[in-house]
């Protein structure tokens, strides 16, 4: 069943302090979904509020993007904590956007784990546990981006354990292996870079729910949102090429929070 | 006319990942306002929640003690920080401790800014404006504790334009000058080390609406909430002290919530 | 007197983690001494090593730019700290970069203090004497570089008195008072950006031992050092321009210690 | 061979800003080496001079104990960061000792990890060269520290690799398995909890270079220092139990750079 609705995210307010990262002003109005950074590996006060305000302007669903308390490697290197240590960094890092969400009238649609934390929840289910019952304690109308593929049925039992939607995140310039996986980055043609390839491959999950993988064979495949980036200018294009071919293909673009 | 009722709040909740600071424990039961750093000056998303379940426990309200961000300093040290800065260190650090709060079912009842923050607000009304303003835009229902003394309507004023109560904080181991502000820390005899000295000058506070300041002059001092410390057993037995002090004169220790 | 050697320098290594700021692979190669962040206000360890490694590959002298432990802030807000916090932090940030050269077999010239500690210096010359005082400890061959200006005597008595050289530098971007201090920056015209007078003023200055006023007037202005920027492509324009200007009036750009 | 020196090593300088953590103006004078933080994991710049002040008073040997950049997990998680990065955490961190100890007239006579990265080094000796080959670059007088056990003639080939003295550590608290390695601390039996079995553990080790396993068995074990606890007032004792058992024998304790 072709789906008639998706949803973008993209991780955004991402600068810090002086220093400035990424093109939010131009992909948040490319996107239905804003995953914003909350100060541990990337983000600050200042950029939390200007950031909410751009997604707000621009009638786009915020989220919540934690991660580890590790700002030199921007989130990105694994690190052991403890499950206790996860909720505790993902309570206070979505309790502090939150509060830039009501200062400006806006609730949280979402939360997404960054980098590390994402990653090393897809090796260990018990991290996704983790996560979700430290949101579920916050608000139970917050949805859960988690990775699509080859744990779907292991995942919806966590969001209905807690009381919360999870929403499947598909990475159209990423390869997947025939056990619904990501192939990963360090394999040659992990990450697909023809703009057509990954808008195709976007379609094809939207309309049929499958994805050829890296060898050729074709698995099912359902997500709710496609992950894209905002970083470069030739990634704003692909973006911009992903929207327009869902879009002529009569899909719409909307936050996940509208259709799950 | 005498009151009835007194705040006791304690500086709790200071410890950092390896590193124990304060008798939390101990001074917790003593006291009806605990005020608990929140992450940038001192405290750490642990001990953030650890800290709201002695406090739940005790039946003692909860406040964030948000501060600069200066873990090396511990918030102690004047920094040239904007008004906005300001605001959304506030928001961000109470935003964050709300999450911990609500995830013990709890309510934030007030807001006590921290070291530098606090005494550049007694010497800046525009940070207490500042401070107000973040915290009305989260909860109307939070109380911001600030110095009693010499700027009482001008602070009330601000509490007025923002639309939340204020709680007037007196510090009985502090000498005061005969207007009403705190003699600073370098002058000799600025803090008060006899423990019934201590005791009865918050009596007096508390029965008579009174102060005897420095240069031996009585002036009126009204205020909400006395401060307390909890950070060796000296200081332990002083909150003892005046808590048994204020009892057996018939006052009722309680949180400022329950009578502001 | 005319000087017939003029030295250029520059703030770089001011990247972080995954956050690049300015472009130093640019401007580096244009100027003779290099101001390398030390990690607490800007840089890391191996922004440092890399930083250091470009300044070898071109022939320039490398020097620390140490700041307050403020990266939120950039070290452009002013703390409260104390000399004795000071002098700490010029040892800890000098000794880090130290290493770095030292493992690629390079020696430090100099030491130019950042943002607000650099500005805090010129309202109060004990500090120039802390960082001074810390530096001698370490390398007295060590230059410390101080804004030209009003103040010469003063900081040539701390130069000798803990017997290191003191580099004086001159900001041909900004305008200056009467006394020889600079205006302040949030002052009508503090900032020139016109090139062609920016040029010139650094060339009178090198030339004639002359500036010009805010005011009209011309007072004397002997410098060894000019500070320059490379943080976009306009910056690197005026950078060219300044060294062709001088270049083409005979001047030798070299490093401050290769004369002073 | 019985050997007629060992060295004593104990972990110090671990207070941070407003914290204070171990007993360290007690133990520094019971031990011949004292590993002193140096900011990433815990220290401070004051704390580092301090640390080195009460070194110096004792004529203890001073080295540095570098560790990951997580001062909320003391560095005692596991964080996956590059040989390159940890190489450059290394640089930075002794560089950044060696100019306290300079500042003093002193020199590091060795360099011990910290925490996880010890630990992981001991996991992957890839860990201990790219330590090793920092050090190197900065003063091929250091001794490195690593674990006395399974990996003598691989640990040695390092040393020699990099032309720095190796100096191995062994752990009388603790278990060891029958081919040299640490019982895991999750483990039942890993820490030896009884001061006296501790001490005759040392003295079974220094005497006649053997070990009893965890099973029982008796195994070879040369080592150069003993790791020693200076955190509360028992740990303090059992150094004294240590000394004196190791006195009473005619064993001097003594700086392992003094006699290897």
């Amino acid at each position: 069943m072709p789906l008639d609705k998706i949803d973008l995210n993209s991780d955004v307010g991402e600068s810090f302090g002086n220093y400035k990262l990424g093109m939010d002003e131009d992909v948040i109005p490319l996107i239905s979904s804003a995953n914003i950074a909350c100060g541990f590996h990337a983000g600050d006060p200042a950029v939390m509020r200007r950031t909410i305000a751009i997604a707000r302007e621009n009638g786009v669903a915020i989220g919540a993007h934690p991660g580890f308390p590790d700002l030199i490697g921007f989130g990105r290197r694994n690190m052991d904590a403890s499950l206790e240590e996860i909720k505790d960094y993902v309570t206070y890092q979505v309790g502090a956007i939150q509060a830039f969400a009501l200062a400006q009238g806006m609730k949280l649609q979402h939360v997404k784990p960054h980098g590390a934390l994402y990653t090393m929840a897809v090796q260990n289910p018990a991290i996704w546990d983790a996560v979700a019952e430290a949101i579920a304690a916050l608000d139970q109308n917050l949805i859960l981006f988690v990775l699509a593929g080859s744990t779907r049925s292991e995942l919806s039992a966590i969001g209905a354990k807690h009381g919360i939607r999870i929403g499947f995140e598909f990475f159209g310039d990423r390869a997947y292996n025939p056990d619904g996986s990501l192939v990963s980055r360090k394999a040659p043609g992990a990450v697909i870079h023809d703009h057509e390839m990954v808008a195709e491959k976007v379609l094809k999950m939207v309309k049929d729910g499958k994805v050829v993988c890296i060898d050729g064979s074709e698995i099912d495949m359902a997500a709710d949102t496609i992950c894209v980036h905002g970083d470069n200018p030739s990634a704003l294009a692909l973006v911009k090429n992903i929207r327009e071919t869902l879009m002529a293909s009569g899909v719409e673009i909307a936050p996940a929070g509208d259709f799950l």
